[in-house]
């Protein structure tokens, strides 16, 4: 349906609809310089650790997620129409990449992050395209309550699933039920120097997390420079424990190191040309493509409306299309615009993409100096990191609030997060797509519809159950309150059925389509089924209330030539032609009454 | 959404329910039992000919099709609820048999056959499930022009893959151009006898359909005996074909005979327990299930429509249910009601699904009786009965009619018969659904929202864009002509950011709810995330015209304590508050013209 040009978003068109640097690099000023770079080097602080923790939660090398932190960063904000938005990796794709790529190959293998680079470029293939095909809706598919259970299963597989990180056991797994059980089975043979430096480093995270501001600015800090240095908790912690490796000889003990990383910046190359495994990561891309678009999205939305700015939602499939690519032919792995960071940044002041550039300058410099200085850096601590920072995505409150308001959005939710919980992401997220569309459809199919009759005095009609009204013995009116389309045109046909076949008195039939905002053509030929079936049996049929794009339709077809009775411009033109005695008799003397009450 | 109690169907309760046999069993009388003997031995001459072309066409022994018109049409009896409905063997269902179990088995093969049986026992399970689940809704995920264009790409296909029978020649394939291939790469060996015996079959046949009927009332015949003869038509190519080949010894000429048939009633057995079978056979049974109910309920519906008869969709699927297992446990192969025999069931004046029952007792005396009489069938003349009766069902003339009327439901129609056409009836049908979906939520995506301002001088509020109405500057009304649910939710959001970013001069938003029947967790979840972008941007959200169930549920959740705005009675109270200096000005100096003008 077209949108009427006054609610057409005022966007740029062109050059600039594609490329927003454009619109504000134009004004870009020193102010706005400053801004910008003071969030750039908050949230290079953020991302240092993080980018290393999303890497080991993929399966992959420490450096992959130093590489997804710089082209993407880059190319978002040549593209990207959210001001402030944080693009890189995410915990929930990096859980999502690491089944899908965990199917294929076994980790540490060249194949391994080969597939996690294609999945990056195919991905971005896959957003890219559904962005100049304006296929943005195709996120509607999810429904908040499957893509918040979803949320909330991945947080606690993503938690579980670093525990035997920080136990010094062998992990793995990809659902709650496999990753407890190879921990149970592992249990005895906890490293016990990795739980000492685990452990205290996963209580300090979650106490800068939750505690540190308050325990900061109670000692007289600003709120600005508490929250600055509360953020700093990770890079803290991966100092101290690097530190800590390197002076207890502690990998001698047993604790897993990060080790080698390879300095200097990302070599551009192709992923692998593979037409099989292309083939077999392609619903996996489609998945991550479709939820990190929804993160970034929703976020993104969040954080322009309150300073009243707008995105373009087909744009932003552009803009992360590119990052993904850029990813990928970087060396890196799949990305978006993450939650935390994103309000970070928007916090810290960031006025525009430029701050992500900003960033991406800070992660290139983190990985041409600061790698030789994590080789002694504990696994257990980017796991701490992880397990503190999903562990906000878990929402059990949702599920409860969700399943108040509405059984069946609480059913899908619960569904999302069983199934995630029990049979690992892809399952999860396809089962809660599934029964919201089912829901959706069960829904519409049996859309609200009440037999109306008139408000005596008055030409209004109204829903025959819930007031006074008068009717007509041989007329039924029925209002629909949707559109006809095919999850509901049988609907119709049956309700309409059922009243001709308890009323034997019935002479004609009127559709009042006061709520019809389209009729498509499997309607269309319900109606005229509908149509010829009453003929047959000696009812006419009417139509009362037809809005004009649906009458301009209807007129080309054969439905109103062939229709036996009339099309009313008003349900009380109808009943004056089709009860004439009826209107009559109650209009007269209860005119002046009704006028009177209603003032 | 429950249905309001006077307009739920008026069916029977408890056993009779589920038994409608006791209903119309109770009042059976002399009169419709010769109505209904009359109309079953009509049924009866065209099926006979028609159950052993199907089962052809499925691949299956000749038997299989008697078979399958002798259990299923009794259980039809029993538990269905159209008067007049003729199930047993039908074009398409066959076809789809055929596709199914030629990927598994080769024909001709214990296990060929054994297949078709558990694909008919699993159908009628699934159909018999859905029935007491009350599920006849997924039906509808099938809309309209997928089926239409679904049966005509069917038609198609069957009717080519039976030409290689006609011409004496090898044939085979799933999909048209399989099909056409095959049968060129096979045109040299055309065996001539085989198409003497089959091309004036062919003819006659059709002249039997189109011209008969004419050509006998021309000549003195009452309409009803002309038409009673011209449905003999196929019969009496099956008598005459047959005697031919005996009296000239064709099959040693290369003419293909149907052969031995084992006389004798079916002997009820389990189809194969074989778990790796039905998993491989549970898609195509589902489809199978939908598609056949489709084709079933229409025509039951179209049919009951004309004598005010009423069909219980649910009740349907359990009776279909029945006659697929009892088709299966007899070793018959996937049944439906069909559209042709069902026709000349009801103007054959069959008055109770007693006629289906007679219909089988006649068919049961065929197979006790027949067989050594079609020992010379030649299998060109069920060709030839198949493509005359499948062509029917090609109409590309409601290609045309649906893409003059939509756009999308034509390209819908299209890409169905492009694909099935193309590809077979699996991913026909499966394209055909996933594009009607897919379209749907595109379109419910995008509802009709429009910016209303006040009709000067009433209370009306009407779109700015069609009506010359006044608005505040301050303020924005929108009307959403939608429900809001999830594949929405995003799409209001974006509308009202939109509105709220162009205009700062704006301090409130009022969305009117005069047509939003519902909403679900995702929209409320936006509708919350609304109001708090647009309190951080100094907007206040009120709503207006809420419907009563609207209300109550979102007096469930936080959102009504949240809202920054109000919640007005209707949208001329919210304008009254927000913009007094508007509605006072225009009102009373347009009053009386306006009402003037009305009259």
């Amino acid at each position: 349906m077209p949108l009427p040009s006054k609610l057409r978003p005022a966007l740029p068109v062109g050059l600039r609809r594609y490329l927003p640097i454009l619109d504000w690099g134009a004004r870009y000023d020193r102010a706005t310089l400053r801004d910008d770079l003071i969030a750039a080097i908050i949230v290079t602080i953020m991302l240092i650790p993080q980018s290393l923790a999303y890497a080991l939660l993929a399966g992959l090398p420490a450096e992959v997620g130093l590489y997804a932190s710089i082209a993407p960063l880059v190319l978002y904000a040549l593209f990207g129409t959210s001001r402030t938005l944080a693009v890189g990796p995410v915990a929930v794709a990096s859980l999502m990449t690491a089944a899908a790529v965990g199917q294929l190959a076994a980790q540490g293998t060249p194949e391994y992050l080969g597939a996690a680079i294609a999945l990056a470029v195919l991905s971005g293939l896959m957003l890219t395209a559904m962005g100049l095909l304006r296929l943005g809706f195709v996120a509607n598919f999810l429904s908040h309550p499957v893509i918040a259970g979803f949320i909330t299963a991945a947080g606690l597989i993503i938690a579980a699933g670093q525990l035997p990180h920080i136990l010094g056991i062998a992990g793995g797994g990809h659902s709650l039920v496999e990753i407890l059980g190879r921990m149970a089975a592992d249990l005895g043979s906890v490293n016990l120097a990795t739980v000492a430096i685990g452990m205290p480093t996963l209580a300090f995270l979650w106490w800068a997390r939750a505690r540190m501001k308050a325990w900061l600015t109670a000692r007289g800090l600003s709120d600005m420079a508490a929250g600055t240095i509360a953020r700093t908790g990770p890079v803290m912690a991966v100092a101290a424990t690097a530190l800590a490796a390197w002076a207890f000889a502690l990998p001698a003990a047993g604790v897993a190191i990060v080790g080698d990383i390879p300095a200097g910046l990302p070599v551009p190359a192709l992923p692998p040309l593979d037409l099989g495994l292309w083939a077999q990561i392609a619903v996996p891309a489609l998945l991550i493509s479709i939820v990190g678009y929804v993160e970034s999205i929703s976020v993104a939305q969040t954080l322009a409306a309150k300073r009243r700015q707008r995105i373009d939602p087909d744009q932003e499939l552009i803009a992360l299309g590119a990052a993904n690519i850029g990813s990928g032919l970087s060396g890196g792995f799949p990305v978006t615009g993450g939650f935390a960071r994103s309000v970070v940044n928007f916090d810290a002041g960031a006025q525009t993409p430029a701050a992500g550039a900003f960033t991406a300058v800070g992660m290139a410099l983190a990985t041409l100096t600061l790698t030789p200085a994590l080789y002694f850096l504990p696994k257990a601590t980017l796991a701490a990191t992880i397990i503190v920072a999903v562990l906000s995505l878990v929402d059990f409150g949702a599920l409860r609030r969700t399943w108040a308001y509405s059984r069946k959005d609480g059913a899908a939710m619960a569904a999302t997060i069983l199934v995630t919980l029990g049979f690992g992401v892809e399952p999860g997220i396809i089962a809660g797509v599934a029964l919201s569309l089912l829901l959706h459809l069960y829904r519409t199919s049996r859309p609200h519809v009440a037999i109306v009759g008139q408000v005596p005095g008055t030409e209004h009609f109204r829903n025959v159950e819930r007031h006074a009204v008068v009717t007509a013995p041989d007329v039924v009116s029925i209002r629909v309150d949707e559109s006809l389309y095919f999850p509901n045109a049988r609907f119709l046909e049956d309700t309409v059925l059922a009243q001709v076949a308890a009323r034997p008195e019935l002479r004609h039939v009127v559709l009042m389509f006061s709520a019809v905002n389209e009729v498509d053509a499997s309607a269309l030929e319900t109606l005229e089924g509908l149509n010829a079936g009453l003929k047959a049996s000696g009812v006419s049929l009417h139509l009362s209330e037809v809005k004009g794009p649906v009458m301009d339709r209807l007129q080309r077809s054969h439905f109103l030539a062939d229709l036996t009775g009339e099309v009313h411009l008003t349900q009380y033109d109808a009943m004056k032609r089709l009860a004439p005695e009826l209107t009559a008799r109650t209009l007269a003397a209860c005119r002046r009454d009704t006028l009177r009450a209603a003032e």
